[in-house]
């Protein structure tokens, strides 16, 4: 049988040798690719399966355990239990989302939630007299008269679903001569359903749908609490992994649109499915879903053409909030539940960062704020005294850690954080799973750009030393490019060494100098020069070390108290909205109040752009606490580096 | 070959026996079958396409004009021409609508409208200048502050699938450096639709859902023009001709509900397929529609569980005017249009009513108004100087000349209106397309019950004289019951005479004394004793001799002058609310401010009934002109009637 076999692990892509009868969950152990296994492993909870596609796969043959915690469905689809099939030969294995105990690193918590709770859908127990020939008030306006009578609401509509089994429900609900019903009620003007007796919890969705990830959070509506979380990869990755080139697909191939549709709605739909197995939650009693996203997954899962948001000038099909039910999107929830898409500002500035500004209550404070949700796209406001101005910087995706040279996504093996002996240079390593590196994530190349410049490795335009004085860890190329060796290849996970080039550096330098120039923009057009407090929003911002983003200027000089790490800020917002019900009138508010600032026709950006190409920006004055501490760590004065 | 061959034709069942060789369209001709045949029978227009299922019916082979006038679809489904097709066989046929040049007598024709015209649906040009790097507004608000600064409109909705291509649509109409669309808007506050430059006239349907049969009217919504008309029996009645039957198969069968709806769903869509291509009129453009029926009918095209609308007491799902989108319903126009039906009284008083007082303008005008719609549920309202009453009056389908010894529909052959000679009481009738007579239908058996009275058939107790008195048209069966017969076998198209027997009339009385009972229920509860006007609603009202309905005390003393005959009011009610804006808040008006009148609670009721079944009641000198009348009729004191 010659050497070992490999599998490798799907959706990461995630490759590990093994002898000749390891079980598939061995194997996933070895590279700390976590499938959940419950039982212990041993071949009764079903918790391990996964996905094998290959027709007669090089694995043990199914085990009788295997037959019986296995339905017929998953064995027709090529599932097998992880604890039981053993590995006979290169195999590839599809770990579902359900049995992931880890993996991808996908923010899901956000920060606390801490506001007045106040849902826009309730539910009110009623009980009322029933028709009679003397009454003969029709049932929709029986139950409305009660609402009114009994909690003072003014019923404006019915849902139309809801009506259509309303003589029914309250008949249903006669007990002791009474029509005894629950109604849900949005906004105390809808009547979105009515259920005879008396039911359980109403439940809300806030769902984040990113570019690369999606992100459903479960709530029951009346205690606030989250109940059940999931995330998965965004399946329109598949055609395009930015926004541009997905855009694309939607409006150049035939039919691109609706697929891109069809597959999001679809993933979103399983999550529900998700949540409310793992909740033990009747979808059916689900009645709210607040969405929010960047503005062109906004325009992709509603089926808008999105073509105009990713050309010059980049305009959004709407501003406005949309609402809508859930059966005109067709989701696996209550057909008259209430389903809203958060506001847009831009075509680049989208709900997601409206979320963001709406959780982080930016425009309702009294001091001055810098928000920045740091991604592909950095989404950044500066809230003055009189008003908040917005933009949006193109970062590309190099603080991500993508085409950079040895850049990975956050995944075991990846090096997560850095940090340099000021002698030697040294790296003290960080990496996800404690693995041999087999690659650099975002945080980590940010970490190895701002080590260089606080160690003397890069001058203050971002260029490599000398080798000469590079301790060994700067090397020069045939063609006159630089590298910094970061790992040796014998102690990586690949077969060369893993190095941090010139044209990285130069790629984490644009990066940061758009954001940072973005910044400058808007603290001019507000007129201030310092901000009181630093909002960082967005699951990035919650992995990158604030100091390595300090040293490189990516945020102005502010207190380290006055640093606020918001985490998922765009769910966060989202949860928000869910939860009270003010939350989408502050979100138009906030759209309506910002002012857009357009960077790309903003007079002297190109000038503010190349000053900010230095580290931590070419006038250090304004930067004097970055200043003093590489003078302190090269112990040599600024204008030497 | 023996015997001669029978054509039968549907819907009718009408059959004809012609010699081998006849044509179909021939053998129609006989019997006043309307095929239409534009080209005289050429085989040159296709109009008398009729539909013979059979596998290899007896007909002559097709001929070459049949194959080149009807299309592929047409003779796969076994389509002939009339004109050509020869019968050598007993064989049915079914004469598609489109064939029909006459056929069952549906009410189409509203009466003039006269109003103020002023429809919700408009179109508006806009040219506006597109987005920029400066000016990056999206594009839904870039469209509403066109409208606004243009038309000055205040718009506060885009409809969800109307801004899918919105991005599209506005840069496919950019000419000469600027967009320009037309703009669909719905009250001047919802945009449904934008088009690229500048489009057609906007569309709208008037729909009335009978019990029995099924109205489309397609509008052009700026000039109010009717532009195409289709009518077809409700496929429902196939699970039951009544109501409450109709009703029981939807809650009593499972998935009787769906497939009654689904039913008259696709009737409706086929009938705007009809109406649209007859008009060649995109669907597309069709953005409006408003619906009547009664409630039953309501409830069963919108899904809403009916069961409570047929059993004591009798209450409606809803009494509000249900507004949603065509998508919502399936409906065979466009997508984002509008649609309504109209508001319920009660479980007997439905939209259709609202329409027929709608249409008359009931409440608004500042006489006293009775206003009756006939059918097998008579409705009825009041308006007295300060309120107005309405009632349903159960008469059942007598009336209608169903459920009557040789009761027919109105078709060819039925006998529709009698007159008595005064001494000899030989019956001069008039059929239905000159026929043999084969039936009576409605207007004809009021007529016969109506001139039985006049002349001194019956007393006024409805009960048919001595048959010695009989003038030889009255006989005794051997039960003691009594018949009086119309027409001998001899000269009819049946193998007996046909009759009209003591419990036809009987049933005749008990209809009109429900009706009338009503109808005094609500002058009593109005405070008034005589109306300045009486409204006949409904198609059947057109067909009733107005005369023989007064005779019979069907309506109280009124001048000839003071009867209005509105036709099919409820269809014409339902174009009024298509075009002005106003006439729903109207509809709305009339149901929050009549007073529904339940007869079956009504105190007394069971006394007024028992008079009522008097001719025309048991106080005679409540009806002065029809005593007078009688008395000059049969020369002798109405004491002795």
């Amino acid at each position: 049988m010659g050497s070992d076999p490999t599998v490798t692990f799907a959706p990461w892509e995630i490759a590990v040798e093994v002898p000749h009868g390891t079980t598939l969950l061995e194997a996933a152990d070895q590279r700390d690719v976590g499938i959940e296994a419950l039982c212990g492993g041993n071949g009764l909870c079903g918790t391990c399966a996964v996905e094998v596609e290959a027709k007669d796969p090089p694995l043990s043959p199914l085990d009788p355990d295997e037959k019986t915690v296995l339905d017929e469905e998953e064995l027709a689809a090529g599932y097998r239990l992880g604890c039981q099939a053993t590995v006979e030969g290169d195999v590839s294995a599809f770990v579902p989302a359900s049995s992931r105990s880890e993996g991808e690193i996908v923010m899901t918590e956000g920060a606390e939630i801490d506001f007045e709770h106040d849902p826009a859908i309730r539910r009110f127990q009623l009980a009322f007299e029933g028709p009679t020939l003397e009454d003969t008030l029709p049932d929709r306006e029986r139950v409305i008269k009660a609402l009114t009578e009994e909690y003072g609401l003014d019923i404006d509509t019915v849902d139309r679903v809801a009506l259509t089994d309303l003589p029914s429900t309250i008949r249903d609900g006669k007990t002791d001569g009474k029509f005894r019903v629950t109604a849900t009620v949005a906004e105390e003007t809808e009547i979105l359903g009515v259920d005879p007796g008396r039911t359980g919890p109403a439940y809300g969705l806030a769902i984040d749908i990113g570019t690369t990830t999606l992100a459903i959070y479960l709530l029951e509506l009346r205690t606030g609490e989250v109940e059940a979380v999931d995330s998965k990869i965004n399946p329109q990755s598949t055609h395009g992994g930015d926004i541009i080139s997905r855009v694309q697909y939607s409006t150049q191939k035939p039919e691109g649109k609706s697929e891109l549709q069809r597959e999001i709605r679809e993933a979103v739909n399983d999550s529900i499915d998700t949540v409310t197995d793992e909740a033990d939650v009747d979808p059916q009693s689900v009645y709210e879903a607040v969405f929010v996203g960047n503005t062109a997954m906004h325009h992709l899962f509603l089926g808008i053409n999105a073509g105009a948001v990713a050309a010059t000038p980049y305009v959004p099909a709407n501003r406005a909030r949309l609402k809508t039910t859930a059966r005109e999107l067709d989701l696996a929830m209550n057909p008259s539940g209430a389903v809203s898409w958060l506001p847009i500002i831009g075509g680049w500035v989208g709900p997601d960062f409206v979320a963001d500004l709406l959780a982080a209550g930016v425009l309702d404070r009294d001091e001055t704020v810098l928000a920045i949700d740091i991604g592909t796209n950095g989404e950044i406001a500066v809230s003055g005294p009189e008003q908040t101005y917005v933009a949006s910087a193109p970062a590309g995706p190099a603080l991500e850690g993508a085409e950079i040279t040895h850049g990975v996504r956050a995944k075991p093996g990846a090096i997560e954080a850095v940090s340099l002996d000021p002698e030697t240079w040294a790296p003290d390593l960080e990496v996800i799973g404690d693995e041999s590196p087999m690659g650099i994530c975002g945080s980590g190349i940010i970490d190895v750009v701002a080590q260089l410049f606080l160690v003397g490795g890069i001058n203050r335009r971002g260029r490599l030393i000398d080798p000469e004085d590079g301790r060994g860890r700067i090397r020069e190329g045939g063609d006159g490019s630089r590298d910094f060796v970061l790992v040796d290849a014998e102690e990586a996970d690949v077969d060369e060494d893993i190095i941090v080039s010139q044209d990285d550096i130069r790629d984490i330098q644009n990066a940061k100098a758009a954001i940072q120039t973005g910044t400058n923009v808007l603290l001019e057009e507000a007129g201030i020069e310092s901000v009181d407090r630093l909002v960082m929003a967005g699951g990035f911002g919650n992995y990158i070390d604030p100091e390595s983003a300090k040293l490189l200027g990516l945020y102005p000089e502010v207190d380290v108290d006055a640093v606020e790490f918001l985490g998922n800020a765009a769910g966060y917002g989202a949860m928000y909205a869910l939860l009270n019900r003010d939350a989408k009138a502050e979100a138009d508010h906030i759209v309506s109040a910002v002012e857009y600032v357009e960077l790309a026709a903003w007079d002297g950006f190109h000038d503010l752009f190349m000053e900010a190409m230095y580290l931590p920006h070419r006038d250090f004055d304004r930067y004097p606490s970055i200043k003093e501490r590489v003078e302190a760590a090269q112990g040599r004065p600024a204008e030497e580096l």
